[in-house]
Parts: C-alpha cells; structure tokens; sequence
C-alpha cells in the first residue's frame, strides 16, 4: 500500500463539511470523579449518541454521500451485522437510494428488523461455508450496486475521523487519545484528525486481549489475522485490519493496548453509575484503557471515544445487576 | 401563604449568577425516534448529568451560597435519605462549611457512604418513632446550624428553576414542558422560569399513581398530605407538597399528570435503548407522561426535565433486563 493511497485530513474536513446538518455533533462530557481519580483532565466524546447508536453513521454517510448519480440510482451495498449495517441503511434512505446488507442468517433479529426498519433490503448467508465478501461483490457486480465496506475504505475512514476532529476542536490539544479498535476505521480516522490538530498526541488503540491481531500487527510490521475472538465487545469482533486502516495505524498510532473483559465490564458500570451514559462494551475500551494506565496519565489532558451504545438491553442489565 | 413571599424570576436568575462555574450546564438532547413517532419535537434537559447526579445540586449550592460568613462557620443541617442529602454533603464541601445530615438508620449504606465521602456527618434516626424535622430544627438550635429543607425554601426553590431556565435559554419558547413532581422544589421552580421565559407554555407536573397527593392538592385548592406512597420513583416519595411549593404551583401549573409504574419503566428503558441515557425512576415521569399523551402533542414543541439518574445499579440492571 502506498502511503500516497491514503487517506488525508482534508479528506476528513470535507467529510465533516458533508455530514454538517445530518450527523449529530455529539456531546463532550466530563467525570469529576474519573479526573480526581486519576489527577488528570479526561474529555469523552459521545458516540453513543450519534444517529444510530454510533460512530458509524459518520463513515457511511460520507461515502454514500459522493455517489454519483448513477450509483445512487442503483443503490448500495455492504456486509455487517452490526451498526455499519444499520448505519449504510439509515443513510441510504436519508439520500433516496436503495440499500442491500448481507447478513449472516443467524444474526439477531433485533439487528436485521433494525436494517430492514431503515428500509434496507436485508440477504442472509451461511457464515460458516459462505464469503461475505465475495457475496457482496457479486451482488455489487450483477446489480450495478456500489460496495462500501464497513472500514477499509477512504470515503469511510474520512467520515470516521470526524468525530475525533469535532473533538479536539471542542477541547484543545490533547497529551493521549484513546479509540476502540476492530477494523482500524475509527483508529485511523482518529489517527488523520488527530495527527493535524495536535502532532505530538499520542495515539492509542485498544483491543479486547482476546482479539488482540491490530497489537500483533503492528508489532509484527504486516497484517496479522486471528479467528473471530471470543469477546463482549461484539463491534470489535474482526479478524484483521484492512490494508487502508493498517497503513495509517502503523504510520501514526503510538501503541495498540489490551484490556480484559472483566475491565471492559467494570468500566461499562463507570460510565452508567458515574455518567450516567449507556455504552456498548466495544465503546467502552478507550475508558478501560485509561483505568488500566491510571497514574501513569497524572497532569495530563486525555481524549476518549465512546463509540457507541447500540447493545442489547436484555444483556447489559444484567452486566450491570452482576456487581 | 402570602404571594408576596414566594421567590420569584429575579431569584431564579440570581441563582444561575451564583450556580454559573459550580454546577454544570447540562446538555439538551433530543430523539428523532421520539420526534418522529409523536410528530412533535421533544427536548430533555439531562440533569441526570448534574453534579451528583441530580439537579438537588442547583438548590443546595444556591441557598449555602448565600449563608453569611458566622452560618458558614457554624454549618448546615438538613433531612434528606435521597439526592438532596448529596447536594447539601458537596455544595457545603465546596464552600468550606461543616454539614449535618439527618438519615433514616434504615437508608441504604450507599446513601449513607455516598454523603460521608463528601465530608458530611450522619446521623441516624428511627423512620418509625421520630420526626425528622424537629431533630433537625433541634440540631440547628443547638450547634448554631442554618436548616435547608429539601424543597420549601425560597432559596432552594430558585436555584431548581435554573433547570428550566437554561432550557428555554437554549431551545427557545415551548407550547409544554413536563418535570416530575414529589415535594414540588423542582417543579416550583421550574414554574418561576418558564412563566417568565414563555407566559403561554403549559406546565405540567408529573407523579406516579400511587403517589398523586400533588394531583389532590391542585384539585382540593389545600395541601392534602398522603401516606408515604410506595412507587419504584423513591426521589418523589415525599407525602405532601410545601407551603411555597404549592403556593406556586397552585398559581402556575396546567395541571397534574399521573403514570404508573409500568410506563415509568418502559420510560427508562426508552431512555436507555434510544437515548443512551440512564435516568432514576422518578426522572423518567416527565417522558412516562409525554408517551402517554402521545397524539395530542402532535405539532408542538416539548421540554421534559430528566431530574437524576441515580439508581442502584442492581435494580437497574433487573429493570432493563425485564423485557
């Protein structure tokens, strides 16, 4: 991948300029307790109260934005289970274009009534024998449809790294930013926002321990892929990341870290007790992070994502009741 | 009660001067689920995001802010197992003041713990066989300490309607706003505001069923006090209006709503699936209500007070996980 192939943080203003009035700027919050906890200034970045439950409504409505005309007629395409899907079909309908989600036919059906509910036209598939990917290019091929994929893609990196641009606009340079990683779509967005408004940020990824190939791969120097982890955080659930995310994290990001489920867990209860904010458990990872390091952040200025709170409700209450 | 003692919008204002820096200026959020589905557009005033959890925090801070310089070496006293009790432990902490706090000896350790952890000293009483305001008022004779009641205080009064205040600085004028009501400190105040911002808006106070003694009181033109009611909404648990209170609110208010306590919780489970938001039982009866009436907001703009979102996480957890 050549690094001229990437992505800029001109493509992240323009993305912000396309989703002004259809995204939400989503709130800023802070935790006196979480600050006196840790002798620092930690600033979240609401995702989970972006259109959709997540961040994912950034990338998406920015690719599908720059359809053409044609393209839009036909319409789009993509594969996911989880928000990308529901966030490729809200955005479809707020731009009048049809919409097609290849699902897996044991995805729940709280996922796929959601998709359909958005007017998506959901294809199921056998997720043991069949190829999503390859699914979905035949469907893009015989249709005329266009492919967006959930992170490897620039149109879809771009949006990502809005939210970490409204960021750091809101709060001023940052010491550390701590982002979610599954894909790499958010990371390296962040990565594109935060390398221009602050050079010396450093730059953190976090994984569940489980599902740790984006620490692998960026120690290793090349793409390593692991089978689907065994993890809560159901959004970070991807084997590898893509060529596009990969450039950009190995490029700019200061370390990929791990936390345990039971960190995950424990900082989901932080943010419902505390701040009062339902997260999901891959939205959570920034905070578990920043619990890990706990000292080691004293006297500085500290950026998390929130990704997002699309979980469901049934699950999360009873982590929560589990004290 | 004469008229002429009642705080008014020149004391609400004076306490968002005092309040401006301590408390937060909570976010206003809104739901284009909810929007949608009522054909209205909703705005929440997220004081489940206040300091401590609550918008207590604005009427405590308000009334010891105002203590002269021989009531703050003495201290405060006050009665209160709920969010008023934390108000009082952290405004006294903040301004340097010693507190008093009158508890059951039955209120959960969390409580007790949550109020000695701002500094505050317990002391214990039998819910059965004492009265809670007169070993205040015996404390306060005694050691020299100024009394702050939870809701019938002028001072108390006014630094709750800062709430409402900065909502319709925000969102402009509404045809209703809705906000729950127990002792009616908040809905007082939120009255004092809103008249003054929009004349025309219909106030509307909200309480579970089984504890409707504002409802009686707003019908029966006098204070009818009820018998503690039992509703999973402990914050408005209280068994009659003040006489400011209701002084006020006989004056300003529409009318008084009732839900029960199943839409109280398909409420927080609205706010939580949808809005991200956790929020205790008793700030949930603003929405109960407006769900309730449902078509007959359709076209018009809406304000709901989402008072605190303090709630025992185990509780909680078995509220959402019930589906």
């Amino acid at each position: 991948m050549s690094l001229s192939a990437l992505p800029t943080f001109d493509d992240v203003q323009a993305a912000a300029a396309r989703l002004d009035g259809h995204a939400h700027r989503t709130p800023v919050l802070r935790s006196r307790t979480l600050d006196e906890a840790l002798g620092a200034q930690v600033f979240f970045k609401c995702e989970n109260q972006q259109r959709i439950g997540a961040f994912k409504f950034r990338g998406a409505f920015n690719a599908l934005s720059q359809f053409d005309a044609a393209q839009r007629r036909a319409g789009v395409v993509t594969f996911s289970s989880g928000n990308h899907a529901q966030a490729i079909a809200l955005s479809a309908r707020l731009l009048g274009m049809p919409a097609v989600v290849v699902m897996p036919h044991d995805a729940p059906a709280a996922k796929r009534e959601a998709t359909e509910g958005y007017g998506a036209e959901v294809i199921g598939y056998d997720r043991v024998k069949e190829d999503r990917l390859a699914i979905g290019r035949d469907l893009a091929a015989r249709r005329g449809l266009t492919l967006i994929p959930p992170f490897d893609h620039p149109d879809v990196i771009a949006g990502q790294g809005t939210a970490a641009h409204e960021l750091l606009q809101d709060v001023g340079a940052l010491d550390a930013l701590f982002t979610p990683l599954g894909g790499g779509g958010l990371l390296s967005g962040t990565c594109l926002a935060a390398r221009a408004h602050a050079p010396d940020v450093r730059l953190y990824g976090v994984e569940p321990e489980s599902g740790n190939d984006g620490q692998q791969s960026l120690r290793a120097g090349r793409i390593i892929s692991i089978p689907t982890p065994a993890t809560i955080a159901d959004g970070v659930q991807s084997q590898s990341l893509g060529e596009l995310t990969f450039g950009i994290i190995q490029r700019d990001v200061t370390d990929v870290l791990t936390v345990t489920e039971e960190e995950i867990v424990a900082a989901m209860r932080f943010l419902a007790e505390r701040m009062k904010l339902v997260v999901e458990p891959s939205g959570c990872l920034g905070l578990a992070a920043v619990r890990q390091l706990g000292e080691r952040l004293r006297g500085q200025r500290v950026g998390i994502i929130l990704s997002g709170g699309n979980v469901d409700m049934a699950r999360y209450g009873a982590w929560l009741a589990a004290a």
